[in-house]
């Protein structure tokens, strides 16, 4: 059965390659729908947030005046990984660790990205849930209220509208979410590990502790024991020996620059990396997946064939 | 491994039920991609052809006056069932078996259908590969030359347009086809029995010799032989003794009728019965399909496991 999996994952690689189609213009709803989110297929799509005061305004000064007495949550860590696959060398064992989540003035978080204040931890402002629009509302009319033509090829608004600040400390592991995701970046750059949904056997996904980083950066198991299933295969330096399976996998690397947009697709596998001297920006809006089609039950079988039958 | 196929169908099942949706007008490029092709669901569209001259026109007396002396390709059995699994008592084995395809004048088969002429046999004008461009040239300006919300939806020009002229003694067995289909009634109605691709393991698809009717109707095996792989289930009066997997199966029957269309997602299977008193005519409309999305490997997978690993 296992030749059949792998039968599959190159299946879907010999018809699709590891091309990623730039628009230098917006696409057409119609367009959108047709070359990138049926065929679930990622792209990047220049000059679709140009017209964005965002791009002008958001300066640090801007910042510190609009919003930098305002409180913000911080996900703090020791080594930039939040939400990823941790060894602890104390226990001899992989965790899956959540950050510690600082709540401190905008200011603040302003100073460290800066340079102003010494930390030898990661800082990342990357709450989700809508944070644009709960702890960033005194920036939401620098940009759009939706993508106007992702909305409307989706026949929705985005369920989520998320304000990303971090520096190049910060790594968001391997994983997936069930959105649409558009994704532009507002300063600085960020590099995407991207990898299709057809080759989740190579990641190796597993069950681990839960736990969380203490105030001090302590490694602290969650009481009552929690497990969550994590991909712990780093896809840009795989560890092929523990993890076999990846060399099947095709990564797609994607740089997206300030200016540009990514068209994350609905259940693709990534990596997220940024650079930049000066704190990078992101917003990103997310769309409820459409479940009707083949894909999630599909993924969802491929996911229980692994587990349950190898 | 069988358990995982089974949940797979059934998951699809629970998130899609057996609704089809039923357009009253025909929807926009940008509602088609959206709520039919992306998430792969049939749906009926009325009043998408109310303005084909063809539905007015097309007359037996018009036949006869336009192409009557023309010669046309007829696919002829001894019971209806071209291109179908079909017990020979003579051998007492199962065949997959072609029809007898006669050439005569347009006038003959026209005959035949309005019952001018005695035959015990079931005729059926069912060529396709775009027959409205080959044979039945001379009726082309009698309907649009696409669909145009599918055209401009897909990008692309129909690969195929096919006229179908037939009667309530012709039965199209279940299959699939790589496209997505157009399909307009216009005399008479039919029923399509839909399954959709995640059902595959349900159908016992296996692989048959491969006959041929010779004119006298002698089912004549293919010198050299060949096997063909066919689904010998019939889903609306399955052998479930013979054929267990058919009860997971959820078919769903769609009755569409003159004047209407049914969009018929790519890889969906489709048993088709024909009603009508004077000869049933549809033309449908055959969109190459796109395979950049996971719904092709996806079933290839599960078409593999089915057949090497059960």
């Amino acid at each position: 059965m296992e030749e059949e999996i792998i039968n599959f994952i190159q299946e879907y690689q010999d018809i699709n390659g590891t091309y990623i189609h730039t628009y230098d213009s917006p696409p057409t709803p119609v367009e959108f729908l047709r070359n990138c989110v049926h065929p679930n297929r990622p792209a990047v799509i220049k000059n679709a947030i140009s017209h964005w005061p965002a791009l002008k305004r958001w300066s640090d000064d801007y910042f510190r005046e609009k919003m930098g007495e305002s409180v913000v949550t911080v996900a703090t860590t020791p080594n930039g990984y939040a939400d990823a696959v941790t060894y602890d060398p104390n226990t001899d064992r992989e965790y899956f660790v959540l950050p510690h989540e600082e709540s401190m003035p905008f200011n603040d978080f302003l100073d460290i990205i800066q340079g102003k204040r010494n930390t030898p931890h990661a800082h990342y402002i990357s709450l989700q849930n809508d944070s644009l629009h709960t702890e960033f509302s005194a920036l939401k009319d620098d940009i759009d209220e939706e993508i106007s033509w992702c909305s409307e090829a989706l026949g929705k608004k985005p369920d989520a509208v998320n304000f990303w600040m971090g520096n190049d400390k910060s790594i968001t592991s391997l994983h997936k979410d069930p959105y649409e995701n558009c994704y532009a970046v507002i300063r600085g750059e960020k590099t995407f590990v991207l990898i299709p949904p057809s080759e989740y056997y190579c990641l190796h996904e597993s069950t681990f502790p839960t736990a969380i980083y203490s105030p001090s950066m302590d490694l602290t198991p969650l009481d009552p024991p929690t497990e969550t299933p994590w991909i712990p295969v780093d896809p840009l330096h795989p560890d092929l020996e523990r993890f076999p399976r990846f060399k099947y996998a095709r990564p797609i690397v994607v740089k997206v620059k300030a200016g540009e947009m990514l068209y994350l697709p609905a259940l693709w596998f990534h990596q997220v990396l940024q650079h930049g001297d000066e704190g990078v920006i992101a917003i990103n809006a997310w769309y409820d997946m459409d479940y009707r089609n083949t894909l999630y039950p599909s993924m969802s079988f491929v996911r229980g064939l692994v587990h349950r039958c190898l």
